[in-house]
């Protein structure tokens, strides 16, 4: 019997870190070791995968030692720093963070869309896609396959916790000043009140009762860092270097679960039946569109679930082989752990 | 001196009719006697306008006698009643209901969009837009007249008041029900449990921690009555017939306030900085938009403004003659009552 490739997690402790040792915990049971790694400040403190309690250890090149794949879950500017590090020791690296996206000789992998560009790693590092892309990608890349995507314009409603356990944390405490208060949200000023100072910290303004057009930091011309990622990651993931891509992400006092409503253009004919079709054969994805019985993706139903949500499908009225759809992805688990999870599995039929 | 004008208000004792009473109040006083008027069951309640008590009178035939204009805010099928017989007495109707809005001899007005439509009634009855589709017209009226229109892809962000009184308590209730529950939002269907039976009653679905991808009613192939009013209202104010839009319309768990993502095309190369000039100079609008101040318009700061805001303006990146904008409109005031007020008195020059 062959040995079972040793799994690192760096960042164990931390909010998408605890998501990734239950999906590990709760999938085929593939790999041997599962090493938890963490910043000093972390080292010691017990965590539980596979039922059993690890004791995480501080991270340091010599902790790399003898591990065939890490997650790194870690801010990008530290992720810089030791994701070389943990690669120049021979580890495969499958890195949450933003830095080595866009690189051209790292591959960003979405097992529905491009498994075997896991293959062509020269640097050892193979980068996992933004949360929101991820929520995207599982309709789009069966869509492409079918139809050919030309173009696409997409808005999204993205959930606290995209901002980490910080940003759910927040909301929840924003919900807390506003509830009962039912004075509110009839006049101007109110509802910064009610949150008070340091309201705007966490989002950049106050969430609760409230939408904010604007995730991630400022790029020129009046860009966020989301919305090009949610460009530029599409593209690379479909490998359509010419996608054009209108993105517009904005906040929504939501819990769990990134949403988008899409807009999209084909280079060959589409109709709301045929891409229904498609999708229901889709690889992580599950249709919920019957507008007879109400049924729609919505957050609360995305929520603990691996499948991305595609529903509200309809042919567009004036846009030649064009679809109007809306997706909805759990931001924690196909947005981050279950899809670096996913990516780490394609490595097996070479490790074994 | 000429008479001053007799306005009524049908449906003076609802939600919207409340807004329209205080935007009466706060503008210029050009009305002569003030009629309210509603269902029976409302009569003899008393309200204030420009600061006196009135009485509410019981919808009828004779209680249109001697009046010039009449805002009408009653559900589809009782303006579908009422208008006409207020119209044969010689009333000139502002009527907020979908029922006329789509009817060729009726116009659909917005002041900053087509306000000499005002002027051709044949059936004596003026309608006014659906509150979605009043927080663009007065961007894209501007945008329009100077770059030519094209197409435009739309997801709104919209706010519980838009589903009236019990719209905004609903919600209210619910951010009460699911405060402090943190453990809520992390697991699939615990936010419907919280929220309790009843929860479906308002939106279709809970709107606490949630956004809810149906406004309106189902119509055919997939669409809500909603977004097909977003097309085919901004068709016929714009008088663009050949305008092509995409729409999708999506509740938030905001009070008041509904939110746009725009990417408009135009017939004329365009950018951020020209859009940002026109805009700036736009009647109605309010130009929000300083990335480096993290100003971008909120419904929290909507919320009792008539103007509408816009921002997150962008040149787009890979589209021709494209725009990305983000705008935010009070519902309750360009979308309802403050459109209707202003369209009202548009017809003075003919009434005095």
């Amino acid at each position: 019997m062959s040995r079972k490739p040793t799994l690192a997690v760096v960042g164990a402790t931390g909010a998408v870190g605890s998501v990734m040792l239950d999906v590990i915990s709760r999938r085929a049971d593939v790999w041997g070791e599962i090493r938890l790694i963490a910043s000093p400040r972390s080292a010691g403190r017990k965590l539980r995968v596979r039922g059993e309690e690890v004791t995480v250890q501080a991270i340091s090149e010599e902790v790399f030692e003898g591990v065939d794949v890490a997650h790194f879950d870690l801010p990008d500017e530290v992720s810089a720093h030791w994701v070389p590090i943990a690669a120049a020791k021979g580890v495969i690296v499958v890195d949450k963070s933003g830095y080595f996206r866009m690189d051209p000789d790292v591959p960003l992998v979405v097992a529905e869309a491009n498994p075997e560009a896991v293959r062509n790693r020269p640097k050892g590092i193979i980068a996992n896609a933004n949360c929101t892309t991820l929520a995207l990608i599982p309709s789009l890349a069966a869509l492409n396959r079918s139809f050919g995507l030309v173009s696409m314009s997409v808005a999204s409603y993205q959930a606290a916790s995209g901002a980490g356990q910080a940003g759910f944390d927040s909301l929840y405490d924003q919900l807390g000043a506003v509830a009962g208060k039912r004075d509110l949200g009839t006049v101007s000023g109110d509802v910064r009140e009610a949150i008070g100072e340091g309201g705007d910290d966490t989002f950049g303004a106050p969430l609760a009762l409230n939408v904010v057009p604007k995730v991630g930091g400022w790029r020129p011309d009046g860009w966020t860092s989301e919305e090009l990622k949610v460009r530029n990651e599409s593209r690379k993931i479909l490998d359509l270097p010419d996608l054009k891509v209108a993105s517009t992400c904005v906040r929504v006092p939501v819990a769990t679960g990134h949403s988008q409503a899409v807009h999209a253009t084909f280079s060959s004919p589409v109709s709301a039946d045929a891409a229904r079709k498609v999708l229901a054969e889709a690889p992580g994805v599950t249709v919920v569109d019957d507008p007879d019985n109400n049924v729609y993706p919505m957050p609360i139903d995305a929520t603990g679930r691996d499948d991305t949500l595609v529903g509200r499908i309809r042919t567009s009225i004036d846009f030649d082989n064009s679809l109007e759809f809306f997706v909805v992805g759990d931001n924690l688990l196909k947005g981050a752990a279950l899809n670096s999870a996913q990516t780490a599995e394609l490595l097996l039929p070479e490790l074994s």
